[in-house]
């Protein structure tokens, strides 16, 4: 028997968590043309070979014309027989961004509304996901208790394959 | 141009890291056949379907014989171009086990070399990569501070899909 994968098993997605630390808000999007109208955070598919830190800034911007810088990662979640991933298996990342714009230009194409919502109404969202009110308490955490107690947080390293780097993620160790 | 993915672009590797606490050791392997020989943490590729847990507690029994119950992740890494990965990218997720048996009994036609390597003695290791040492600072300092300063911890949750469940990862909130 081969051990050999015939290919890949797993897509990864990655979503931007924005958020104004100011007024306690964070950018939610609604897609176009989805069976279910949800509040949902922007992000999409990885490229081949983009890191998750680029696909997260890259997918906000491109939905809704905000530019941010990653932060951390905040949580992720893997799930079998993903509608939408034919037949193989999600990773799906939540990323923390700090905004760097503040004027939404929604892509009109992908998106169907765009906008800040106050974290403890997302809470109370009906039009969201399980994971979407998971999202809004770790939020709601680390607005009240510091990023430092919610990140996860990359390490760049040097490979053992010569001349390649990687991102290592883990808790900060303090 | 089109939006859906040709396929899957990663490939999904998870390797055990079984500590003993009493005695502050870890599960440490030789794979055969390697050009390089590094002690390493067991592990393997999720087969289609297989949770992360599974994969750890299923890759860690094929190669070294011992029963582990899967307890958190405590690291997680992106790498590009990864050799053996056919083009695709890697995700490589190391989980904290518990043992439950402790005889070794080796897979020999995977496995050169089986044992339990002191946590400080694996941190000076010389035949060990990067990201074998920075493990061994991750479990030097949970086993200092206590497994809820470093440990990424699973939630079971509802799919928006019907009858669909997933885990989400992410630190616990305290």
């Amino acid at each position: 028997e081969s051990r050999v994968p015939l290919f890949a098993s797993h897509q990864v997605g990655v979503s931007g968590v924005v958020i104004k630390e100011e007024t306690k808000e964070v950018l939610v999007v609604q897609d176009k043309g989805r069976r279910y109208t949800l509040w949902k955070f922007p992000g999409g598919l990885s490229d081949l070979g983009e890191d998750i830190a680029k696909t997260a800034e890259r997918e906000v911007f491109e939905e809704t014309g905000l530019q941010t810088e990653f932060q951390s990662i905040l949580a992720f979640r893997q799930q079998h027989d993903h509608p939408g991933a034919f037949g193989r298996s999600d990773i799906y990342i939540l990323c923390r961004l700090k905004p760097l714009t503040f004027d939404l230009n929604p892509c009109v194409e992908e998106i169907s509304a765009c906008q800040w919502m106050k974290v403890e109404e997302l809470k109370r969202e009906v039009h969201a996901s399980s994971i979407t009110h998971r999202m809004a308490e770790i939020i709601s955490f680390g607005l009240r208790e510091g990023w430092d107690k919610v990140d996860i947080c990359p390490t760049k390293m040097e490979s053992i394959y010569k001349g390649k780097m990687f991102h290592m993620f883990n808790r900060p160790l303090h």
